[in-house]
């Protein structure tokens, strides 16, 4: 039994989610969306996003830490904001004493659905049944951060995922 | 009077430098690189900087934390990269409830030696004078980090570079 939370990192919308994995089996204990408001200085939302998961850290304890990792497709400012709300929430894990992992979106989708190509509503239905969920995951930033859990927990072809994943944290 | 702390972030070598305003004369109280090595996982690298940074916030107590902001020539990973530590500077300022302000490398320019274009050297060379370094400020991070400091407090053609100033931070 161990205990992973995923984090899909934004300044304005932090996902994250909890999953609980029992063997083959995986079961949800939490999820959902750290929001900060464009109004805060940036430093404040980010004090926010580190305050709210280091209390989730201590709530879950969770085993390991595994993050989103964002490499392509994206601009470099946006990959900055995005690289800041991963830095506080990777520091909150280090203080926590938890180690922390990047997974790609590309290895995320190939853990959740078996395909590196799969498409977002996808990844969401799969996120569902792998977690045993009564209704679909939402909103997005939560069913992506669960995703992230199942890809570092072991989802369907986990094996191939963890080939895939950028070994950027560890 | 004013203490000013400006940042050039970055993983492996964060530069700090820790500049006293008085009107138009400025000091250099400190200055250095927080260097961590490749060998610790990215998590504790961003614990080692966090620490560090905010044990010279709460012995210079400065009055405003300029970071200096990478928006274009950088590819998307050193995007994320360099975003992760200045997310966990911010983080450690705003902890400190010090207020961060963010300018871009052309602003920086601007503010140190009156043109956006100057070259690296050219920087080094007028963050000596305006601080009146007895030699060439180095490392380069810590110069670079320096050379924010004086375009938050006011270099020569600061008004120019505040009109330049990205406000991401405010």
């Amino acid at each position: 039994m161990q205990v992973v939370m995923g984090i899909d990192p934004g300044a304005a919308n932090l996902g994250f989610g909890i999953v609980r994995v029992e063997g083959n089996r995986m079961v949800a204990l939490d999820g959902g969306v750290v929001e900060t408001t464009a109004e805060l200085p940036m430093e404040r939302r980010l004090e926010r996003i580190h305050a709210e998961l280091s209390e989730l850290l201590a709530w879950h304890e969770p085993k390991a830490v595994a993050i989103e990792e964002v490499f392509f497709g994206k601009n470099v400012q946006t990959a900055m904001t995005v690289g800041r709300a991963s830095g506080v929430a990777m520091l909150a894990a280090a203080q926590a004493g938890v180690s922390c992992f990047s997974y790609t979106p590309q290895a995320i989708k190939m853990a959740v659905c078996g395909s590196g190509a799969a498409g977002k509503k996808q990844v969401q239905r799969m996120v569902g049944t792998l977690l045993g969920l009564p209704e679909l995951p939402t909103p997005d930033h939560a069913a992506d951060a669960l995703a992230v859990a199942i890809c570092h927990g072991g989802g369907a072809g986990h094996r191939e995922a963890a080939e895939l994943a950028e070994g950027v944290a560890r």
